[in-house]
């Protein structure tokens, strides 16, 4: 019984959530109303309530749904026994953001980074998410890069990391973006000698 | 007179531009109406609609002034007699970067780019000005590596392109970034042999 339950609950977050990617992607969450989203959702306020405190907590669990592809992907690179090199790394890493890229989710991200300049509970949430996405990349970028400098992993864990919003705003307000080709372009920028 | 006239008309658009960017940067954009703006730069909507047709074309402009800053430093790199190196470039860029990135101006590229995803008008402006900075920093990036193999210009283009809203991300939304450390993890990066 317990189990019917949990999937149950299960099925309920994922149909708020579905219908929440569908306002927000129409209207931006701001425009998107209490109302808007449960009428998406067919869904009563009494149960919805159940699931989500309320349409903060919904944006909070999208985000958190979308940064967590990025962190499988990174967390499989680092779990392997033998880490991948970083050009490997860059490459399996580039092709999920690319993905995310192309969703209507990343979309969101980018009103998310925008709503994190006045609302400082969705700041907290987005800076917490992306940071242990940052640690993660340092952690990969230590076993990735025999070699690296005692202390430098910070730094070049800060400076891959910014590659994915990078590539996710260049890709959206821009366009024109190949993961490969990205990745061909960061080895040729620094590998070259003229480069250095 | 003309010269007055035209300097009279720089100081009002200035005034309206530093106006409505005290209120992006209070309440957004969208929360924003004509009235507010208008009230903050203490003039009719009769004057403002000399200067600026909308609320959108002050948010081009100001999204305009800050790629300009970004683009002004790297037109100067491409103008020097000898291109500094990629290393020197990258500093002077990410110096620049950083200074946006810590004023109120990164917050409004930030809800321009949300912005984009629902407003055609407005992402074929940030489109517009980012593409040319990208073309811009392709060009700087052909003169500051000497060796860089044919058609690879493009690549590298586009990938450094986005360190420059990945920082500006990054710093906002995560914080902690220093620019020179920033560049420094590039370097370290792709330079280290185990990073190849």
């Amino acid at each position: 019984m317990a189990r019917v339950d949990e999937a149950h609950r299960q099925r309920q977050r994922q149909k708020i959530l579905s219908a929440a990617r569908t306002c927000f992607a129409r209207n931006g969450f701001h425009r998107t109303s209490m109302d808007d989203l449960l009428a998406e959702a067919g869904m009563s306020a009494g149960a919805f309530y159940r699931y989500y405190r309320g349409k903060d907590a919904v944006i909070a669990a999208i985000a958190s749904e979308a940064v967590g592809r990025i962190a499988a992907t990174v967390a499989g690179l680092v779990e392997e026994r033998s880490t991948p090199s970083l050009e490997t790394s860059l490459r399996r890493v580039f092709a999920a953001v690319d993905r995310l890229a192309r969703d209507d989710v990343a979309g969101l991200a980018l009103q998310v980074w925008a709503e994190t300049e006045r609302d400082p509970v969705l700041a907290a949430v987005a800076r917490e998410q992306l940071d242990r996405l940052r640690v993660q990349l340092t952690s990969l970028v230590q076993r990735a890069i025999d070699d690296l400098p005692s202390g430098a992993a910070e730094n070049v864990g800060a400076a891959l990391f910014s590659l994915l919003p990078g590539y996710l705003v260049e890709q959206r307000v821009v366009g024109g973006l190949d993961p490969d080709r990205f990745v061909d372009g960061l080895l040729a920028a620094f590998r070259s000698p003229g480069g250095h």
